[in-house]
């Protein structure tokens, strides 16, 4: 039997974090599923950050590096995104964008592994991922090894040449999610160290890097965890690694004394030395604020919640849409899928863009991608229904066949 | 005749950017002498700041990649800079850290240098820049060359193996400043690139990089710019490098197609390659909107108020802190001197603590230095007399000398 808009009213109704969208801010009547490129608005946000400027800025000046704690604020923070991604507070750091974190911490992996040359990584990784394991591999001499995305297919190339694996925890475009666990142990079993990139995952997946008994992640700030565009990144450093990593962005904030202006470079105790230059702080103290939209939140929930949006968009897309020509580029196993669902069409991005035009936010991913992420803390059911009721809409009249919706946009 | 308070009340009558002081929110009574360090919040700021939040972000959301042009911000922000440093506007980008610039500039540069290996550099140069050379020098296995803080100990160790020489232009304790021009022609001269931190002197001297024919510079947001604590730093490379330049930090946003998701790095046309990960947009949209403080001012009349501030505090410590023996830190020459004063004193910790606690800001560095700063769009003529006033009753009453005065804190 077809699901119904009752139905998904329902479920809403029975949905123990139904609450939490009340956390933020999101216009009249958008359903806003791109929090997986750019999470929603606390609501809280705006009245913090003019605290911020004006109060510690504006008034409180140079002496709120002292008085506001700034100086420790990456820590704190480190300490938020710890507690949702099974680390220890201080296994984690907070700085610079998730390229420059993956810099450091493949430079720090070849350096713990120097009998071994090779980076393997998925050809279907995100670009930037790739982009930077090229230069990294450049100055290090190392040489990059692409294999498909498939979790056989990287169990397969791991051979003693490989000193790390550097992967994708949920795949940006299918959502595919690799088993953390199995991996990192075939991984290490290989000699390998390994890298997670937890873009996709933090704040949306029960992530648990040290049960996994992971070496180094890295991700973003600025997705599921909703600390604004271009927020902070952060970088993982299992503990038994810390004291025996080197990383060459040494700057001053990494230094054991970084204020007592010594000409020599020592870097400091444990995860400390993974810090760079001056963080930009109003960024960060809107990432600091934006975590505590997860306080009290259970990361199992989350995960069963977000589980159940995707499938239900599956279901619906099954029900409604069938003699439009979609695909699912998507797993269908719930387990083998992040919080976001790809839809494949040909037209996919004139499709996204009439979308956009009746207040419905996803995005598009060459060449012919439909990517709706569901932002488990602030997307509903209904939103669901609703997506999935206007996209049969768009089919069935054609709508999305306008010039407007055909031309490309500098930022798809 | 010693100067009195009237005479200070005159000269900031008679100053053509007293005006410019509107432009900034500082604390009622608060004498800040500490804008070398963190610049005082343009007045504008805060609104600004909320739209950027709660409209562009939070109604947004997304879309505001396109409809609010964040994805050419840091170019227009680098624009804006480029108008302060003598440079083009496609000669400057900004973000990151300046300690990620400098890392770029310096990897940058000594692969245009491929058959040398020495960063010559000055071992009183900030400690950032030291430790990022180091880290460089591990990667490229080059070696450093410490001279003395003075430009013919430079001349003199400029040979045929210095790939790159690196200075600060103004010092950070001193503000003994470097001739630009004739040093960049003496390292050309020898085959060598030049590299320009100008942490304290962009928006506080006049400086010219392109009538210098610089090679490379980089450069700090949230000091004399007012961009807010930690704003994006810049970095500027000289035209003619540009399409040779290939710097290790190759992340997507330094790709020629960054939304092409192609699977190779190829680094964008221009000074854009500069550019690696997603720039922390709140920070940047607060240093883009502070910049506009500088609009009218002129450069030239900017240097020529910040010398005579600095020439006043000279002429009134001489006239009247002779007995509590403090020493000048400084060239007492204008034309050697940036933007600040470095008064030197054994209690120098103790006495800027008691400075502080009367509402006057400077700072304190190792080992006896009184570092103030006189940010000329805001400091008046009264502030430096006050100062020197408030100075003398505290040597006078010794009242520096106490226990929470002598407490060192976490930042100095």
């Amino acid at each position: 039997m077809r699901l119904t808009k009752q139905d998904c009213i329902d479920m809403d109704q029975r949905d123990p974090l139904a609450a939490c969208r009340d956390r933020f801010t999101l216009p009249q009547d958008e359903v806003y599923l791109d929090g997986n490129s750019l999470g929603a608005m606390p609501a809280h946000l705006p009245a913090r950050m003019q605290q911020a400027i004006a109060g510690e800025w504006g008034t409180g000046l140079i002496r709120s590096w002292n008085d506001a704690g700034w100086i420790d604020l990456p820590q704190r923070v480190a300490a938020k995104v710890a507690a949702l991604i099974g680390a220890s507070a201080d296994e984690v750091m907070v700085g610079d964008s998730t390229s420059v974190n993956l810099f450091k911490a493949l430079s720090a992996a070849l350096r713990l592994n120097p009998g071994r040359k090779v980076i393997l990584t998925e050809e279907g990784n995100f670009p930037t991922d790739l982009y930077i394991a090229q230069g990294v591999a450049e100055l290090f001499g190392a040489e990059i090894r692409y294999v498909p995305s498939d979790a056989s297919a990287v169990a397969d190339a791991l051979d003693d040449s490989v000193a790390v694996l550097m992967l994708t925890h949920v795949n940006y475009r299918s959502g595919r999610v690799y088993d953390m666990a199995g991996i990192t142990r075939q991984a290490q079993a290989a000699g390998a160290l390994c890298i997670w990139d937890l873009a996709h995952s933090a704040g949306a997946l029960h992530v648990e890097l040290n049960a996994c008994s992971a070496d180094f992640a890295v991700g973003c700030g600025y997705k599921y965890l909703n600390g604004g565009p271009g927020a902070p990144a952060f970088v993982y450093v299992a503990r038994r690694h810390q004291e025996l990593v080197r990383q060459p962005l040494s700057g001053w904030h990494g230094h054991a004394q970084p204020f007592a202006f010594v000409k020599d470079y020592q870097p400091a105790p444990g995860i400390n030395r993974m810090q760079c230059g001056t963080p930009p702080l109003l960024s960060m103290l809107a990432l600091d604020s934006a975590l505590d939209v997860f306080d009290g939140v259970d990361m199992a929930q989350l995960r069963t919640k977000s589980q159940d949006l995707c499938d239900l968009f599956i279901r619906l897309v099954d029900e409604r849409l069938g003699e439009y020509g979609f695909g699912i580029g998507s797993p269908r196993e719930r387990e083998l899928r992040g919080s976001q669902v790809a839809l494949t069409h040909p037209e996919g991005y004139a499709i996204v863009q009439a979308l956009i035009a009746r207040g419905i936010t996803g995005d598009f991913r060459m060449p012919d991608i439909l990517r709706f992420g569901f932002a488990p803390l602030y997307v509903r059911h209904i939103d669901v229904y609703h997506t999935v009721d206007v996209l049969a809409q768009i089919m069935a009249s054609g709508e999305w066949n306008q010039e407007k919706f055909l031309t490309r946009k500098a930022v798809t």
